[in-house]
């Protein structure tokens, strides 16, 4: 509980709910019609990935970049944060996706604010494929944050901020938004720091 | 007022003035009709991106590669460069920006004059979410920004002008311009350098 | 043969098999139209490339992140590994392509099942055409992967699995799967395994 | 003379000759109507740029990875290169285009061979509209490339061959082609030597 004194927490927590408003905010604005041109799949892809990107840069040396409480359930899973701090991790990743839907909201005119509504599904896809979709995108996304995270590793790794970006932008062009779902995440995110700590120990 | 003698702080200026002036030649560039292929918001977001990615990865050791009006603006109020320098910054960029456009004009045939008026606004967005927005925008361009450049850091970080220029990859994904009005990102821009540094310190 | 004894010989075997189920997965994935927006070439390209990148970075300390049995075969043939390794690296690529493929399959509504068809040539295409673009894709994507994953190399050289996910990213530009075919790439791993080794010698 | 004797200068003309053949090869196939998806200049963009990127890591640390007339040129005008270096480069480069272009002849169906033919000139731009594009876009190239490759300087600079790929993709955004007419591009070249040493020292 010491955690809870230090000023360093506080700052990290709020980068979480920085770093979650803003992606909410890229992620559903891009997905929005909110200009004219052609707009396809890659378009929100690109957004969501690259937004990922760039907070985990901004971030990722105050907090770690979690901006998804499935990740923060995986780091927790993984043993590598604590209870306590994963709880204040996942409340203001919560709030800060409420805070970033809000501000889209009060800057998008009437007209466009029906395709606000969040991810249905397609007609044909059942809930457990939706799910099994969502645990698989989830884990390759887990593995590949602790993949590139990992201080034990060295080589020519570049970029880890956007190594995981990408990872996000591909788990967009299969055409499911994470995060929405609670389940599959969560189920996702704990078979991916499991499956990580299987391969390396 | 030592720097005004100094050979390096006009190489500075003058890496200003060159950097803005490509920015906007490619960046307005795209943005024409100019090819006979479909035109989306996708290829102007990728054209200002990596365009920033590239100036600042030619002329980011000479002169930081601001390129824009805000991020100088954003290092004033963050007391990283003194007043001297900014003026003279934003000065060579408002130059190289005309410079730019001219340039752009010139090659441009007269059929396809007509797109290169700036960006208007769509009708049901008022005034006051576009400059909201371009807050925003120019807040997370800001906060990356000096996320990337801060030498305290280390780890993974890969280049620091890809990160900024997907930065700006974003902003554009959201489908309005930078740097285009004024009272905007020079906000957006304050509230950045502000929130980094209490982020950290 | 004291490979077959070692714990990181059977995790290399299992990273590689995690590898190529997921790579399989995102690839053939994305090729479904299983999203409504528009669906192009540059789609599918991204999300092999990308897919390659982000598993290469994942699995790449663990296993060498080869995916795909040409790069094994060309490891092979540039005597970087032993034939026993490569056999197993092999057999485990096979089955995780075999279960990608099975779980894309099992989460796929059954309308959209009959684009799971790999890919055909098109009307006009000889199979010798073919297979001739196999050989110099495969061949540029070993040079590239020997090339950045070279030791003897030093210099400003970013993410290894960044490049190859960029070098299997333009293979699929040009409209052609890798690895469905198995001459071509044979072919074309081998040629690359020599050339480089040809180059640098 | 002496390195026309030396075993390394021949497999630097032959790895310039590599290079620029799979350049013009990507580069000419995405322009092609090769595949049945929609097909635009961002397809072809990303072709170009991603191919020297990659290019560029598999051969830049054998001959420094020009590709290109013009930036050999540029080097030569820099005194970074040898005349004598320089022309067998040339002659490798053209040799290898022509090989590329003879390459994708062979493995295309007749009935799109008709988009071989090289890129024309617009309806309304003039000559000397394309040439001063041209000039541009070299300049900005060899700019970028004699800053990523400057050995006086360090920081987080990333992938070089990364950035002087996104330096061709933007050029390539445009919509017109590099290296194609020659007179544009040496100018180009030669000044962005000059301006890049002028900025420096």
């Amino acid at each position: 509980m010491w955690e809870f004194r230090s000023m360093s927490f506080w700052r990290a927590v709020f980068a979480e709910f920085y770093g979650t408003m803003f992606f909410v905010f890229f992620g559903l604005g891009a997905a929005l019609r909110w200009t004219t041109g052609s707009h396809n799949v890659l378009h929100v892809a690109f957004c969501f990935g690259l937004a990922a990107a760039t907070l985990i840069q901004s971030i990722g040396h105050i907090s770690g970049g979690h901006i998804n409480p499935a990740v923060t359930f995986a780091y927790l899973i993984g043993s590598q944060m604590s209870l306590f701090r994963a709880v204040f991790y996942i409340v203001a990743q919560c709030l800060g996706a409420l805070a970033g839907a809000a501000v889209l909201y009060g800057v998008t005119p009437n007209n466009m604010r029906g395709n606000l509504a969040l991810n249905m599904l397609q007609p044909g896809i059942s809930l457990g494929m939706a799910t099994t979709v969502e645990v698989f995108l989830t884990l390759q996304l887990v593995v590949c944050i602790f993949a590139v995270t990992d201080e034990r590793r060295n080589g020519r790794l570049g970029s880890a901020a956007l190594a995981i970006g990408f990872s996000v932008l591909i788990g967009h062009l299969l055409g499911l938004r994470l995060g929405v779902y609670w389940v599959g995440p969560m189920i996702g995110g704990a078979m991916g720091a499991i499956i990580y700590d299987f391969m390396l120990f």
